[in-house]
This record gives C-alpha cells, sequence and structure tokens, in this order.
C-alpha cells in the first residue's frame, strides 16, 4: 500500500508515521521523504505491506499526526483518465499503447478531441472517441460540450495530449491539480503559441517539452517534468516541430509515470516528485 | 590551412572552392557546408593541405566567389584572448588551466577584474591581472579604464567570465562579436538577473548555462552553445547556483573550444556552429 | 534528389562533383563530406535539384569518378522493410504507429513474429502478420519458414524489432547489411543474453541500447545509434528492463530514420551516420 | 550531523532510529532511505541537528539497533585525501583549484607521481609533490615507495586521478574501499588497456568515463558514477581521448563530492548512492 503526507514540519513526523507501522508490525518497503525548510513543508511517501483496512490505517495515523495533514492512503493503483486531444497524433498513440498492453499504470476511459482526425486510431484501439467540436461556439458553451461527455466517465485525471485550445479559469477551477498539460518547449522559455517557430527564430541549440499541472495562468502551472534535446543550425522550425514531437512524447510518458504511482505532491506552485 | 566563406546562396559556390583547390592539387581535409535557403546564405569551412601564399589563395578565391562574399583565409590558430571577471572562479580557473597547459586554442592576454579577490589566482599562473574597480564610477567612466587595459593587449576576443556587470552599447560597439558571455541560464528563460532564483522559485526541472556573443540587448545576442542538467526539489536556490556553476564552465569551454578552432559563423542573430 | 558515393579518397572528388552540378546548373541543397584519413576513405551524400533522368546522372557520375566509386543515386525515398518480432511490443508499436501515421519514412510490408502474441496489434493496424514458430524445429528449418515469408514481400531492409533468436551466418549472409538489430544494452558492455540482469549485478549507473546492423558475429555489425539513460541503486533488474525498453524504442526509432533518409555509410565494420 | 547505518532488514528500523531522535526533541532535516529486498539489506543517511556528543548518540543507537548493524556518526565534514597521478593534467587541476578555493568538500594533504610533469602545478597551489618512480622498480618497491609517502599524511581516501599504473591486490587491501578510481570508459566496456582506442576502433557512438572504488579486480570495484558524451565518424581515436578527458574530469569531481559529503555506501560489490 502507498502512504502519502504533506504537512508543516515539526519534530517527529517519522518516528510518528514509523513507530505507527512497527507497532503492527507492518514492514515499510520504501520511504521517501522531503523537507523545504524554507516553506516549512514536511512530504513523505511510504510504500507498506497491507495493513487492515485503509480506514483503519487513515484513523491511526490522523491520531499520531497534525490535525492539518493531508493524508492519501492506498489510491487507486490503476487511475481513471480522459484524454483531451487536437490533430497531432504522437503523444495520444504513445498513450493508447501503452494502455491497450496495461503498461500505462491508468486505464483511459475516452478521447475527446475538438477535431475528428484522432478518431480512427482510437477506434483501432476500442477506445471511445468523442468529437466536441470549438467551431461557431463561445469558448463557455464549448466548454460546456467537454464537460457533458467528461462527466459520463469516472476521471482521476484529465491529460492535454496535445490538445490547442486554451481553458477558462472557470473550466480548470473544476478540475484543481486534476489537468496535466505537455507544452511543447522547456518552459518559461517560449511560453505561449509557435515556441518552436520563437525557439527557431532565436537560434536556441536546444529544445524540450514540458509537462505540467494545468492551473489559471496559460504555461505556468507546477512543472512535473522537463527534458531537452540539441538542435543545430541545420533544423528548419519544421524540422525542430519534428524532434520535438519524440521530446514531447517521452516527457508526457514520464510525467504521467510519475502521477500514476502516486509520487507527485503539490505545493507554492513547485512539485516534489519521489522517482 | 582553414578557409571561412560566407556569401549568399548560388549554383556553383561549391565547384568553385573545390575547382580551386584540386587545379592547385591542393587535397581538402575536411569540409563542412550549410544552406539556410530561408535566409539564401551560404556557408562554408574548410581545411586544406597549404596552398602557396595565403595573399595568393585570397586572390585566387576573390576571382572566383560573388563580390560580397566574406573570406577569411588561415586565421591565427591561436586566438588572443582578455577575460574580464568579477568574484567567481570557477569559469576562470578552468580556462587558467587550460591556458597553462596549452590546450585553450588560444592564449590568454590578461585578465581585468571589477574585484581584486581573482588576482591571486592569475598571478599563481603567471597572467596579468588589472582591477578596474567600477565603485564610485560612472558607467562610461568605468568602460573608459576598461577599454584603456584592453588595448595595451592584443585581442581577438573579450570573455567575459561571470563578469557581472552590464556593458553599454557604446561599448560592445567597439567589438563587434568579440565579446562572449557565460550567461546562467537556459537563455531565453530567466534573462537579466538572479536566474538560478527565478529558476527555483519556478520550480524547474532542469537549469542551463548559455554562451552568446554580447551585442546590444542584454542577453539577446546570437547563442553558440547551450547544456542542461536535472535539478530536483531537492534542490534549494543555493544548490542550483552551485550545480549550475559545473554547467557554466562545461558550456564557456565548450564555446571557446568552437570559437578558436574558427567553427561558428554569425548572421541574422544566430549561428551556425560547425562542430 | 539524394546522391550517395563512397570510394577511395584522392585530390579532386569533390570538386569532380560539385563542378557536375555546377556545369548542368543543379542547385546542391546540402552536402556532407567526410574523410577518414586512417583509412583513405571518402563519403558524401549530396541533396540536389532534380537532374534529368538517374541514368544520365550516374553515367556523368561514373564519367568524372575513380572506377571504384560506389554510387547510389536517387535511392527509394519509401523503404520496404519487414519486421521480426518475438513477444515485446515497445518497438515493434512505435514503428506501426509511424507507419500507419506516414511519417516513419518507410513502408512496412508484413511483421514476421516467432510468438503470434503481437498479431493482435498488428491486425489492428492492417500490416499482415505471419507466425513462423521456432518450436521443435532445427534453426537452418525455421530459418527457411522466415525466408519464405520474406521473399513474398519487396524488402529493403528487415528490422529485428526485439526478435529473440539468433540467426545462422548463412541467413544473415543472404541480407548483408540489410539486417538492423536493437540490442538492449550500451554494446560492448554486456554482449549476450540478459544484459539487463548483467547490468544489475554489475551495479551500473547507466543503461543502454544500441542499433546495429547484423552480421554474423554476434552483437558485434556495425553500430548506427547508441543512447543511454541514468540508473540507480533503487533500480531492480526488472525496473532496468522497464526502463531499458524506454531507450531502446528511441535508439530504433533514430537509427531506422537515418536509415530510412540515406544517412548511413558502413566500412570497416563502422557507420559515417550524417545527421 | 550526518548518521549512516546498514544492516540486515528487519521491521521497525526506521522507527526506531527516529523515534529516537524524536525522544531527543532533535529535528530530523533530511533522511534517505533504501532497502535491497533481494539482499535483504538496509541503509539509511540522516541530516540531523546536533545531538549531545557523538558518543552519546553511538551508544543509544547501539541500543536500538540489531547488533551487526555498522554506524557511522558525524563524519569529518573534510575529508583528508592524497592524490595519486601520472602525467594527465585534467582531473588532477580540476581537484586543485576546488581544494584552493575550498569547495572541494575535502583537504588535499599532497599529491603523489611516478613522474614529475605534474610537480609544477602542484607547487602553484602549494600542494606537496612526491615523486615516486616506478622505473627500475619492482612493483613491490614501487608500492612501498607510495606507501611510505602516503604514511606521512592523515588519509581518509586515496584518489588515482589518471594514475596509469595498477596497483597490486597486497597494496589495495591496505585500503579497504578507501581507493577511488576514474576510468576512461563506460565500463564495463573497454576494461583495461586503451579504452579510447578499442572504443574507436568498434565504432561506438558514445564513450564514457567511470569512477569506482578500487578492489583486487582490475576495473571492476564498485561503481560510484557514471557519464558519457556523443561521438560520431569525425572523431579520431585522439579526439575521443580529449573529449574523453572532459567527461573524466566531470565523472571523478561528481563521485567525489558524493563520497566526501557521506552519501556513498558499499555491499555486494554495487553502491547506493544518496544523491
Amino acid at each position: 500500500m502507498v502512504i502519502l503526507i504533506q504537512c508543516k514540519d515539526s519534530v517527529g513526523l517519522v518516528a510518528a508515521i514509523s513507530g505507527l507501522m512497527a507497532q503492527k508490525n507492518i514492514n515499510i518497503v520504501s520511504m521517501r521523504e522531503h523537507v523545504d525548510t524554507e516553506a516549512n513543508q514536511f512530504f513523505v511517501r511510504l510504500v507498506a505491506e497491507q495493513y487492515g483496512s485503509t480506514g483503519e490505517l487513515l484513523t491511526d495515523l490522523r491520531a499520531v499526526l497534525p490535525a492539518d495533514a493531508s493524508i492519501g492512503v492506498n489510491p487507486d493503483p490503476e487511475k481513471k483518465i480522459i484524454l483531451l486531444v487536437t490533430k497531432e497524433y504522437h503523444c495520444l498513440s504513445d498513450i493508447l499503447v501503452r494502455n491497450h498492453f496495461k503498461t500505462l499504470g491508468a486505464s483511459v476511459q475516452c478521447v475527446i478531441g475538438n477535431h475528428d482526425v484522432l478518431q480512427n486510431i482510437c477506434e483501432r484501439f476500442e477506445v471511445p472517441f468523442h468529437l466536441v467540436s470549438h467551431k461557431n461556439k463561445s469558448k463557455e458553451f464549448f466548454e460546456v460540450g467537454l464537460a457533458e461527455v467528461i462527466n459520463q466517465y469516472p476521471h482521476d485525471y484529465l491529460v492535454l495530449a496535445k490538445f490547442m485550445r486554451i481553458l477558462s479559469p472557470q473550466f480548470v477551477a473544476l478540475f484543481p491539480l486534476r489537468i496535466v498539460n505537455i507544452h511543447h518547449s522547456f518552459l518559461p522559455a517560449f511560453m505561449g503559441a509557435s515556441p518552436y517557430k520563437q525557439a527557431y527564430l532565436r537560434g536556441v541549440k536546444l529544445i524540450g517539452a514540458t509537462a505540467h499541472f494545468v492551473t489559471n495562468d496559460l504555461d505556468e502551472g507546477p512543472i512535473i517534468e522537463q527534458q531537452i534535446i540539441p538542435v543545430n543550425h541545420t533544423f528548419t522550425a519544421a524540422d525542430m516541430i519534428k524532434a520535438g514531437k519524440e521530446v514531447e512524447k517521452s516527457v508526457l510518458a514520464k510525467a504521467l509515470k510519475m502521477l500514476f504511482e502516486d509520487r507527485v505532491f503539490v505545493y507554492n506552485n513547485k512539485t516534489v516528485v519521489f522517482e
């Protein structure tokens, strides 16, 4: 079982938690702990052998931890996710393949596209595809359409797998820290539109991608994972886009793995990732 | 000998150049060519066996190339450089060591510091150190002081090896594409001051460094080299600074190597680097 | 059009080739040249605008090049390939997805498996799958079965996308430099079987993968591409296998891209790759 | 203070340790824990606020831990080291610079060379240099000479900073897990002599370096750190050597940092490195 605890730091937190486990004769398989001394925040992730019922453990933990502690016990080992896409296939396909072969660590409930070009690949993998077009619609009306589909399925996370529409703060607020985006640049460089074009014009020697939670500020949410690849003068903007797709796919896969294994904490617009 | 040619692209440039070499029975040891089709610019770097006198070759090349061609023949294999520093030792020491063991590909003429803390390490390597303090001086007056020292020595390049003062456009204009800076971030992310503090607050998962030519816009000149290293939630801003020094040192060393081996062309605020 | 030339090095080769292009008023879009001075071998890859017929160009090139020159003109821009697989899906799926979306730069003719577990994914992408079991067969008989299927399809390359059988020298000799393998280690470390187990026991801090041509010596053919990822003490052998799959997929994709774009030369059991 | 504990794994170890700290009202600043379930070994590294005397803490820890536990408390924050070198300056200089500026995390007591070419650089940094030539000496006699110098200085570690002599098992046994070597290849590829020549001939696309403890088997000791850099067909064996020096320097610096900060455990010829 996995136990996630976040609270204000104080003396004795590790002792309280590990003492409880020892008292019940539960072996701790692995434990990762972090204290942000500046923010005075304590984070711990435990993997332990089974401990009676989840409810019992939660009660016991609450008894030894500060009142403000945020405690997560035994989260669903297979998250339910919904993918939002536009036209680019590379991130979607990578996720669909892992989903198909049961190595994603999550289960794709459905795919929502604002274009229909990716319907076919979803059908090949027998994953429901819903077209919710943004055409001739206000953003509000478009998002109502998205929400209607989303609410038909259980969902732990929404994954924007190259979804090229900007979501409103109202929509984002419905899924706090539940929306993950892959941005096609090494944030905070090249925020906003056409990052590869910007990168090309600037003559950079590396391009990257960033997986992050979506908050109200575009491209400003907590970063989960970033990777880069080298480029050089022989790359046109189009070449950078092509090369970038590989790193986008890889970054999103890594971020989702961390998320689905319950290795990510968020605070102060940053993440703690216990790899 | 090394031959560098840059001009508007047209049919027959490679033939003209290689034909000339063949006619004189000169073997081409290596040749790197690039055409930026968007900018319609042609770049070539040749390493060839010795060809009579440099003057003769220049005349012959001009006869077969367009009038606008920029031609560099047989540049000094050992550049003369002047280092500008403030207080941080890591880039300076790395360069002084390579200079001392004759593996820098350039010869350090002197070091100018706006503080005196690095005087001692220069003396240990018998490299002249000049203190030009910025204290109680206008920028103009400070830069006059810098120029006075610089003009005492031959110099192909000025290297800002963690020089923490911003140079005026007037000063920069005296050394067009002859000033190289190491910026302690992965530009264009975190331009300006305290990039590591910015990176820390943003919660990035990679930090980097950028070696670039200095032009009038701060941190906006042509990029020569960029590298990154991974960081995570355990890094304080101070840890990022410490880790960043390693990558700064490495990026500057790589950029200088490229420069000193005459592998860098500049155009449109970008570089072509024939590694 | 793409032109590939390999021959003994001599003065005037570039002039001969580029002179011919200039004489016919053909623009050279890009040109990569390499001389191995130790082996005295010359390699060039040209991308040029269209030049009359391929036959005419070949004739003209032969007229100006040494008799021993190996010349390739205008190779098929879409290679035909056959995949050989066993049970692991990650490399196969990555190739099938790119094939499906026409970004592979090659066309998958069929997939041959010595097990049937990957038949289903092939069918989803409408790619013919052939089961050729090795069970209860001599290697010779097994390979006759493979060859029978292979000969039903046009094929420029055979790609061993995690094919876990060792091919005989007799079989390999039928497809000289036409078989590409992905080996799950950073060769030459951990040759042979169970490289991840070997890596785990040795306590390495990096694991890698190698894409190479198959020659008679197992894992000893010319290397096309290698990449690594960091690992640490928290990785079990099983974790290394899982992490390794990501790098295997990436290395094979990169190697195939180079191959399908005609960027790879082979000599002396090494490759020249003009990236 | 830093506390290092290694022992057979059992339920309650973390509780015992953290409980003791809590009971004495000591704050745990950071804690890294690892269990190798296969080897049934438990490792923990604690950084905690000061706890009375070291002796008192040791006594208290022994009272709550298994009898077989290996406990290290409050190791010297500034290790004393002796460097052994031959002729190459790059690793030595990097260490001398850090030592000079007090950022090495260790104090270089002296340098021993079997040639005198590096004496001068040591003198520039006022670090004692001892020439112990191997010429016309048996290995045994040579090593007696080394030991005589070594025994004149306090030493936590011997660092072979490009020391090109193979040490006898007898000598190595005098300093168990106290000798660190930088090997100029990505072990276990290219063990033994001339790894770059081997790498060049094999046509690899990456070269690397390995920092490891020296045990009786040449190049077979526990690996602390490995890094690689990409190479390609344009690299001669000499170019690989040059490029390799950069990665050797970087790998050794990283390994020493881990070691000097007491982040490295050794068991089963492997390391646990709490970065």
